[in-house]
């Protein structure tokens, strides 16, 4: 982990599978930390708290519990009342001003946290703090999550060694503007607040909001990034930019990758709009749609499906520009379809739905759409029929 | 089929399967046509001409000449080539003016039309026209449909005898504002056009735009409204909206229910909210949310999924006001869960799925948000593997 920054993962019993559920990262003091949240109308009390806390003591906080088991959303006022009583309780264990702690909760919506449980679970959780706990809190944080998600990065800026460390969970219900989906960076070098806050922003937008699973966003949804340690020269913002982008897009990337049932990762660059924004839309508008999953899912090369959502998404282009490429065959020039060897596209898509590496199983669409400078990358993945089964019965 | 209107439908050796696949309605002189039509960029050439003849016209056309297995969209020139062609030579079988003859094509998209089997077609098209031919017709335009759409209305409006008739296809791809559906209604008496024109938008907007099978929006489709016959007095036209809009509904929640691989209808109420417009934003949110029409399909009463996707709508109200129901068990009150039998609501869900019979399979889900006056119905359907399955290989 980053210098400086403690975390710890435990069993407190919230999950009846018996796994790690419980989560703590503690930054060093003087950190900042940067927020953004689901714009869900039906938000959780824990991401009010967390909005609240950050702008009460302007980003600085210190310290973040993660629960999984319990969404504590729609619960009334235990949403409330149990978020304010966790957090208070921490605060007091770690010796900080409970303004300093922030909380988060993931799994089932409309049930409360086992509070006695996770209540008598804190005072181990803050035993167990250490600079290696990183990997056990991106255990405790996962719920239907096939896989871990974690990602460090180091680099040498101004002479002296930088970290990055970053964790997420999230796995279905993955839409942009922060849908289920928790993510977390540390960073071990001081950044002022007015630079930190919209650097995590920009990298958020390049990030997690550029992955979509389902369409579906939820309650709970969140992202915070820390950074605590000596400054850094402005000279290399720039450079950390690139870094934290780096590590936030690893981590959408493998919750996209890791979508209920997926068995492949689409990348989909749309080149040649206005502007980034909108480039950014219809790649999602593609990512997300059900019929280009399906097709995906069939080594399907139905480019017809492809060119039909850029042409809803809502973005104006002349369909005459239009080049489509998937991977290295190009299907569509200047409108019209190419002839292609339907046989080959599929074996392509295929060997990269069989992959067994991570790296290999990406099936790259590249989309230019007119002559401007606007260009963005979006992230999602198939829809399988497995899709279906994990969803058709998750409470029940 | 109502007076004065004819139909056909006719092998014409398009579909591969062999089956019905050209069909023809001509309505009587004088008729008035209203249309509605895919807001996609990508509109196939016949969209096109059909807006345009509807335009240049006033709406004076008589004939709608409509093809499946090939969708004719993205087919560069073909698209506008053949639809010019095929509709002069029908126009001279009929002899009627080109610009009063329409186009509508189904099908794969990316794939020209067949035609030299088309052309030879319209001949045996023409012949068959017939006053009985409706049913026809309504079997020749559909691709994956199971069923065939179809609704016939009478009522005694001003002393006489008044007749609607409508048909439809559309499966998967059903998105509100006109995705890959065809429909069609008829009607025989006169209403000048700049009445009938918003009261068929009217009927689409609570209709045809308030089903949703999988958010995903196409090339070709469209609404077109035939009127023609005796005038109606201007007394009986509320009336006779409210039979439009019972044909439109009927022919909506029946491409709504046959959505791929469904097995029941999602029929979403929401009410309380500021106008007519949002309420239905928040009721087609619902249906189109894969969480929730997964959930239906496990029979599994997942309330914090249909609160999360009213959630995001992008609709305001309060969530301490949240009323929700399934059928007739009240979940949720004053924005906090109820405690109910999941075994019962449950077993309710299930009883719709397993029901043989088309009117006993709906799936009712209530939402009041507040206490304003607006309120709208959406239908969608549940989210099956076998959705999965058909769309993973339709082109290969």
């Amino acid at each position: 982990m980053p210098t400086g920054f403690q975390a710890a993962g435990i069993k407190a019993g919230l999950k009846t599978s018996g796994k790690l559920d419980l989560a703590l990262v503690l930054a060093p003091e003087g950190a900042v930390c940067a927020g953004t949240f689901t714009r869900s109308l039906m938000r959780a009390a824990c991401v009010d708290i967390c909005t609240e806390r950050l702008q009460s003591s302007s980003g600085h906080c210190r310290a973040v519990l993660i629960n999984s088991g319990q969404a504590n959303a729609c619960t009334g006022e235990y949403g409330l009342i149990d978020t304010l009583k966790a957090t208070q309780v921490l605060a007091d264990l770690l010796g900080l001003n409970v303004e300093e702690v922030l909380m988060c909760s993931t799994g089932v919506i409309g049930v409360p946290i086992e509070m006695d449980r996770l209540l008598q679970g804190l005072e181990v959780l803050v035993k167990e703090l250490n600079t290696q706990g990183g990997s056990l809190a991106a255990e405790a944080i996962l719920t239907t999550d096939l896989v871990q998600k974690e990602c460090a990065l180091e680099a040498d800026l101004g002479g002296r060694r930088v970290r990055l460390g970053g964790m997420a969970k999230g796995s279905g219900m993955i839409h942009p503007d922060m849908a289920t989906m928790l993510g977390y960076l540390s960073c071990d070098v001081g950044v002022p607040a007015e630079v930190w806050l919209p650097m995590i922003q920009r990298s958020v937008d390049s990030s997690f909001n550029a992955i979509t699973v389902d369409g579906d966003t939820s309650t709970n949804d969140l992202f915070l990034g820390f950074a605590a340690g000596e400054p850094l020269g402005s000279d290399y913002w720039d450079a950390l930019e690139t870094g934290v982008k780096s590590v936030t897009q690893n981590l959408a990337k493998a919750i996209a990758r890791d979508g209920e049932g997926a068995t492949c990762l689409l990348e989909v660059e749309v080149e040649g709009v206005e502007c980034e924004e909108e480039a950014r839309l219809i790649a999602r508008t593609i990512c997300g749609s059900a019929l280009v999953k399906t097709a995906v899912h069939g080594c399907d090369p139905n480019w017809g499906r492809i060119v039909a959502a850029a042409g809803r998404a809502g973005v104006s282009f002349n369909p005459e520009d239009l080049e489509l490429w998937i991977g290295p065959f190009q299907l569509i020039k200047g409108g019209k379809p190419l002839a292609f060897s339907q046989l080959a596209v599929s074996r392509f898509i295929k060997d990269r739905i069989d992959s067994p590496y991570l790296d290999g199983d990406t099936v790259p669409i590249r989309l230019i759409v007119g002559s401007g400078h606007g260009s963005a990358i979006a992230w999602g993945c198939d829809l399988s029929d497995e899709y279906v089964r994990i969803n058709a019965d998750y409470t029940t």
